[in-house]
């Protein structure tokens, strides 16, 4: 961890940027795959499973049986952990339903916004040795809440044809019952394009390879949405030296094993209080599985000392992912954050408690992408489509407005679309 | 206008598609112009300026003298009707608001979702002959109701180098005194780079000609965020014959003469009352001043006569940006709806209220991207940030789930960092 103790404005701009993502140059063998699962469909998709994935699969859809199945292998305690947090994560989201408003503008002029579900939904959750269960639930419960009629989710295979049992239970417990065993970037093409067996979507989700995030970014030029652009994970934490330097460390590893190019930012006041937190950093590292991966995360993050006053401006300029705030000054420094994707607030509040189940959504914009993207949140599965209804008495109210406007815009046909009504009113009334 | 009566399912799919857009290859004109602006800022945009609007600026902010001048030059009766428009816009996006509901999902871990104002936002609004001051109350109301701290608009000069009146009028009256004459590609290259006088925004909102939209979508590469993917404008009616004939007319030649690519579809019953409509038409087109672009616009458009229980499945295929529905099918038919932008009920409900004065937004998504996008609203001056807390009796309550999912995937770090915090507790009690 690089140390930088008061910096310059120059120095923090520096030290805050981001590795340049390298734009995603696999446009062609995208396009390939694109275009083989447009032509072949489900042909293409098993001829990729085995060529990628390693497995002959003569269907790839995920039968009852197996998720039956999934359900007795796992352990009663990952099964309630999951239903625990499959509980608030459903409480949280269905929170964000919002009611339908009738605003009449001007007499007679009533105009409403009403939240109506993506009809087609599709979840991409990479295979690997380590099952992303939990982000099965962050994307399949809201979706069941926003009730999408329909929602697929695409896995890759392990090379015996399975998927990770608690890959099934957690999306079972989300309300998806269609699986498909198939991932990388020919999972995108199926779901973009559809094929014999997997339904075309509407809006893609999910995190994945550098295969699938080019995938996805191509899809959108075929008028598919997806969910975020997509970067490494990141966290700032700041906080001063009322905490507990062990909380500190754990929650910078915590986000440092994601991968090495996680993004990992610390902010305090005390330059003694850093070095207790490297002695921390390098006792935590020597347990940790995966201390390889958090130690080169490591290598590329950064401390900065800094008094309090300053830690809002750096952090809306560094527009963290995960924001982890705990201390004496956090109150004062909430209150001026304006660029984060979400906040953690007190020294119990570990982002893991974010990450897997205290119920907001841990699909959140990476790469600075916070200051004008949300997370994935009910609304990512919804539209809101407004209505609106005029009365004869609306027209009256509002039609020559509408025909002023619309005359100095030189639009005359919108004006006329408003005096042909009146004219039929005034003819009606002439002779009545 | 070609007519089909009872087409096959084949047949609908085939008339309902749209004229495939050009995929806009500008990039590499676009990319010099944002090579430029970059290397040389407002030399460059007053070196296009001269090229491309043919007048040599010395400065590009409009002054207060040039705002408070339009106002005097505008008639009462526009300045009173964009007041009205203003006045309900603000209405409809000011009942967007969210209160701020705090969720206890678990006793002790509270979780609660706020709207903070994407901090800076640019409106481009467009050149030509008929200035879209509608536009400027469109994007420029919900930026001041989401308070958003920066707040520009840029727009191309006229020969003159003056800008509308209508325009600098709306601007003022929507709450935005930042305007700058700087029009096309390098305007939006200004507002996505900044310069010495122009600041960089977080998202950029407005319509454009393709150099405008290419611009657009290039930027989303430099992590600036942009309100919708643009296409043409596009309406669907459906109504049966208890409509007047005339009244159909005029809205779809309201769409038509927006341009020659307009999209313009009648769904209604019977084939005796499309020709009545044909007949409406004819003789509305000989009034307009427009009539050359809306013959256009009609020649490439449809009329579909089939029965009224297949109506909501057709708009739902087709997902137009605006919907008129009128008559006595009305009811039965938005029920049903799923697809659409804007919905327009009742036979006095023309889509030029909406455009105009209702209090609905203009801004909304089409070529099908209602299948997953909104409109403009509200929601797009803000993002959602989550906040959590999580106490100590939070933590006893959930920190073991938590340990439990993290553990099964396979992310130890993730488990130490609620385990170091139960730890600490336990030494604590054990040692009071």
């Amino acid at each position: 961890m690089k140390v930088i103790v008061n910096p310059s404005g120059e120095t923090i701009t520096e030290v805050l940027k981001r590795p340049k993502l390298e734009a995603v140059q696999l446009s062609e063998t995208i396009q390939t795959v694109f275009r083989e699962v447009e032509l072949n469909g489900d042909q293409a998709l098993l001829k990729f499973t085995e060529q990628f994935d390693g497995v002959k699969l003569d269907d790839m859809k995920v039968t009852e049986a197996e998720i039956s199945q999934a359900e007795m292998v796992l352990s009663e305690s990952l099964k309630s952990a999951i239903r625990v947090a499959a509980r608030n994560i459903e409480l949280f989201h269905a929170a964000q339903q919002e009611e339908v408003k009738v605003i009449e503008t001007t007499p007679g002029v009533t105009c409403w916004r009403k939240a109506v579900p993506v009809q087609s939904v599709g979840l991409y959750i990479p295979g690997g040795t380590a099952p992303l269960f939990s982000t099965v639930l962050m994307l399949g419960i809201p979706a069941k809440i926003a009730a999408c009629p329909v929602r697929i989710l695409c896995t890759p295979p392990a090379k015996d044809g399975s998927i990770h049992p608690a890959i099934l239970f957690a999306a079972s417990v989300a309300g998806i019952t269609e699986i498909y065993k198939v991932g990388g970037s020919q999972a995108i093409a199926a779901m973009s394009l559809g094929t014999e067996s997997i339904p075309k979507v509407d809006k893609l989700f999910g995190p994945g390879n550098q295969y699938v995030t080019a995938a996805k970014q191509y899809t959108q030029q075929l008028g598919v949405a997806i969910d975020l652009p997509a970067g490494p994970s990141e966290v700032l934490v700041a906080a001063d030296d009322s905490i507990p330097a062990a909380f500190i460390a754990a929650d910078l590893l915590a986000q440092a094993e994601h991968g090495a190019d996680s993004q990992v930012v610390l902010l305090t006041d005390s330059e003694v209080f850093v070095s207790t937190i490297q002695l921390e950093l390098i006792k935590q590292l020597a347990q940790l599985p995966r201390s390889g991966i958090a130690e080169k995360a490591l290598e590329n993050s950064v401390a900065i000392v800094v008094d309090s006053s300053n830690w809002a401006a750096i952090i809306n300029q560094y527009v963290p992912e995960h924001l982890i705030l705990m201390g004496k000054y956090e109150q004062e420094v909430v209150a001026q954050v304006v660029n984060a994707g979400s906040v953690f607030l007190g020294e119990f509040t570990a982002e893991s408690f974010g990450d897997y189940a205290s119920g907001t959504n841990h699909t959140l914009p990476t790469a600075g992408y916070a200051r004008a993207y949300s997370g994935v949140s009910l609304d990512s599965f919804v539209k809101k489509i407004t209505y609106q209804r005029v009365s004869e008495i609306g027209l009256n109210n509002l039609g020559n407005t509408v025909i002023e406007l619309a005359k100095a815009e030189e639009l005359t046909a919108h004006a006329y679309a408003i005096e042909v009504r009146l004219n039929a009113q005034n003819t009606n009334i002439q002779t009545s």
